[in-house]
């Protein structure tokens, strides 16, 4: 087992463990915010005929050669196609078809003349600007040919995706199937909400945390309930569970107490063992092992550490098993907002708030300049971490700093 | 009625017709994503009790003057503290009690020594360290003070928050209720997804990307189905559901075609009328209507049409019905990377992907230098708008321009 390594060793020893919890077909309404499994084609032209993007007149072009305003030419109107409507008649010079937003444009026309662009008289119309061929002509199959790639797999369906298969006339898809994870909680300490609070004890609160952060991430989650420090309650749990999820979190029992049970339950199971501790504040203490092929990440009981190292060390692998690569971590630059003043003798993931300054550079501002392991607060307003190196004897405002979202 | 407004205009006139769908109590999970409707105040102290942040030793600073690695401190343990577990024994000079992460902090002692600074011996440590009063001392109270606020109403829940409330022990929280919002999707040409295309006919598709918008705003979707060009369906149908639902939006029938029915329906119904058109496009021919004080927000059939003004016109709208900040639209500058040599006679939204370059500067590129009105291709990679003046000649690649997002 390795011990104290850096963070992205831990992330990519937690990634490498990760697999796909296989795929499944689905309609279209619960395809959405889930991932494309397989490549998606399209099955029909899109737009399926030659449409009119505008309310018209389907016309042939070199009937308004010369035209303006001043010089109209004036066509006859022999039919008109609502949305819809099927064809008829075909345009032949010197006529003209009203077309509506959406109707097939007729054969023989090479463009559509807005209906601003023209004035109607009886059964005719005055052309009042040129036309260059197929000005304001949607061809068919201009969006997908029949065949063509629509969506790659792997691609997040969000609502513009959906709209575009529905009209493509897809009705089933086939995604990757939401992991399941098990969130253990341990801790003599805890009790569930809702209950009266013994004198030394503490609410859950770690399990609702990740949860609802695996949740949002597209991740089913069995609940164990609180497993306290009993060492044979926790073993037997995980071993029930390992089979029935595709990771399980923990947390508690994984500092260097006397009842920092993880790293013995997970020996005891016969678990391989990966790393324990990295070097990074707050969240140092994890320890990570693989059971049955099934990861088994085990994060501090401390609420701040136990987020802390949730979004440091999981969003890779997240990303791996859900294949939704908007929650890969990203790394930018900003602008610091103000002086931060302790030392970091180890590495230092600080809570910030990003936002932009009136000339569009990124900005950030470190929301507990005291960053004390209790202040969960710190959590609520933060939307990104500055990565502080090990060593740095502080930071002062104007210097631009890593950022991690 | 007005017509031909300002984006601006337009969007605050929807807005401010805009009401709240009520409070309801849910609980802990529930909440989870849904916005706070009233203030929440801590119910206890929390920390609960004065708290150990550490695994290590309860002592008296004072015990520790001049101590360091060469000339430590001999203390004896008196106890020990689990976790969860109630205190004992009280601290004195010479003595220390052993206290895991989260164990209570014994009377008497006023700091905790980590377990790495310190020397275990038979029934005794060595201290190795010199600490200050209240080093590594979590008070009770110290995040939140019975009664203190948590968190002001309107805060979106996510998980940190969610955490935050267990940790108080709160299991029901009163949120804002969902809106409900009507979807009818108008127009002879469309056909549901699943069914053989007929010569000119399309699927639907506003419906679905309308929908699933709805829904990652959290609002609730009632369908009606496509309704065709039936002017006396569309009326019947929006008489009907008017009043179960908090507000509509249509598809289609808006603009200047013969059959484009929803000012007429609108104004049969004996619906107030409020504008019609908007100057921008695309999304131009947006009708809004306020019907048994219900807004009818009415956009263009064509789907990205209607995209572009759902996204440019609802989103303030939908903030205000919701609360949820997350939903405002942001503005902001950002460096163009493409030319655009297109002239803009109105004011134009083009379809850009929003990124940072190395030095934490906001850039934007333009999806689809054609801006065709079918290409819903575009926004699929698209995640902002390009705000171009009217009047604009076009724009160069390096040039500062507004997004919104």
């Amino acid at each position: 087992m390795m011990i104290n390594i850096e963070l992205e060793k831990a992330q990519q020893l937690i990634q490498e463990r990760g697999s796909l919890a296989g795929i499944e077909k689905v309609s279209l309404v619960e395809a959405h915010e889930r991932v494309l499994a397989l490549n998606v084609y399209s099955p029909i032209d899109q737009p399926p005929f030659n449409r009119s993007p505008l309310d018209g007149y389907a016309v042939q072009a070199r009937d308004t050669e010369g035209v303006d305003v001043d010089s109209p030419v004036s066509l006859e109107v022999i039919d008109t196609i609502y949305a819809g409507e099927c064809l008829r008649k075909k345009v032949v010079s010197g006529s003209a078809v009203r077309l509506m937003t959406g109707s097939p444009i007729p054969e023989g026309a090479d463009c559509v003349i807005r209906q601003e662009d023209t004035r109607a008289e009886a059964g005719r119309i005055k052309v009042l600007k040129r036309l260059c061929r197929w000005d304001n002509y949607c061809f068919k199959g201009e969006i997908f040919k029949k065949g063509d790639i629509v969506l790659c797999k792997d691609h997040l369906l969000k609502a513009a995706e959906i709209g575009v298969l529905a009209g493509l006339g897809i009705t089933e898809i086939t995604v990757y199937r939401r992991p399941t994870a098990a969130v253990i909680s341990t801790g003599d300490e805890l009790v569930e909400p809702g209950v009266d609070l013994a004198p030394a004890k503490i609410y859950n609160s770690n399990f609702y945390t990740i949860a609802c952060r695996l949740k949002e991430c597209g991740v089913n989650v069995v609940p164990t309930g609180i497993l306290g420090d009993d060492k044979s309650l926790v073993q037997k749990t995980i071993m029930e569970i390992v089979n029935k999820v595709d990771f399980i979190i923990t947390t508690g029992g994984v500092s260097v107490g006397e009842k920092d049970l993880m790293k013995e339950v997970m020996d005891n199971l016969g678990a391989e063992m990966i790393f324990w501790k990295v070097n990074i504040k707050p969240g140092s203490p994890a320890l990570f092992s693989v059971l049955s092929g099934k990861p088994v990440i085990s994060l501090s009981g401390n609420p701040l550490a136990a987020s802390v190292s949730f979004d440091l060390l999981l969003y890779p692998f997240l990303t791996e098993i859900t294949r939704n690569k908007s929650l890969e971590l990203k790394n930018l630059q900003a602008v610091l907002q103000n002086d931060f003043n302790k030392k970091s003798p180890v590495r230092r993931a600080l809570r910030g708030q990003l936002a932009q300054d009136e000339n569009g550079n990124a900005v950030v501002k470190i929301i507990d300049l005291e960053q004390s392991p209790g202040n969960l607060k710190s959590a609520l307003n933060s939307d990104c971490y500055i990565d502080v190196k090990k060593g740095c004897s502080g930071l002062k405002q104007g210097e631009m700093v890593r950022i991690i979202i």
